[in-house]
């Protein structure tokens, strides 16, 4: 075996691929993130790391909660689209259908298989990212997805990213 | 399409499953971890949500380093002893080849596909768990899993686990 020095600019290989849903000037907004994990067990809570300069962050900052929406693999061409177009240019509301669980400021969306809301409890700042912490209060998962009660993830059909290719996967 | 109320402890589908290597006592340990993230984008920097019981975390603490191990499907099986069987009662030092980069604290596993080595640059502490931030200094792949000079996601085979029913599962 042979190592090669690939430089410092690595990546999580696979990312999943999630839809940050966010209220931002009080209409929903959706990006794609792949940047995300569990930071907590008890209670549940998740991170993110976020580019600063995605519109979504002043949203999440005034209504101190978001929503994480696991889009599965048939919806891969609108996935690409929230991650590709900023919600500074184009209205990203009326994409899916929205629906709200205990918070009321975190919009979650009804197409995808697995819907988790969230209350900010913290956010720190890195060089070029936001790393938002929040708790888990409450995850919503198609009827059809869940397997003894429990989301299964070949029902699931999740998305996978690899960057720096920009790749989709699924699970095999 | 009809969304069931799962409650709360919701996590991330799937993770990847990652070796955590540290020195603990100045001995090689690896611990599996998939509660990973980038979260910083420039310099690049990654987010590990470790449960504070567990052996690695005075070895990060103290050695200000870890490197993260990406094992291919083919090591499934040492991967799953590495997360189950903790270092305070048995010696996980020899179960691997180890080499060393840039920085002397941080040993990385010669059999896994991918390596980084990670220099502590923040320790945040939540109730059950400490987040870990660290800076990749360097990465290294097997020359065999790299396609134009990138890790390719097909030629790594990384292995992805889900929870709460703890399965193991490849790229599609």
């Amino acid at each position: 075996m042979k190592k090669i020095d690939i430089g410092a600019n690595a990546f999580v290989y696979p990312m999943p691929v999630t839809l940050l849903g966010t209220l931002v000037n009080a209409k929903p907004n959706f990006m794609a993130l792949g940047w995300i994990t569990r930071v907590n067990a008890n209670p549940p809570m998740v991170g993110l790391g976020v580019g600063r300069h995605h519109y979504t962050c002043p949203g999440i900052a005034e209504a101190k909660a978001f929503s994480i929406n696991y889009p599965s693999a048939e919806m891969m061409q609108v996935t690409d689209y929230c991650g590709m177009a900023t919600g500074e240019k184009v209205d990203k509301s009326s994409l899916f259908e929205v629906f709200y669980g205990k918070l009321k400021t975190a919009p979650m969306i009804a197409e995808c298989t697995l819907c988790m809301e969230c209350r900010l409890v913290q956010t720190i700042e890195f060089p070029t990212n936001t790393l938002f912490i929040g708790e888990i209060v409450g995850s919503y998962a198609e009827e059809i997805c869940l397997a003894d009660g429990k989301p299964d993830i070949k029902k699931m059909d999740p998305l996978l990213l690899t960057m720096p290719d920009n790749r989709y996967w699924s699970v095999g």
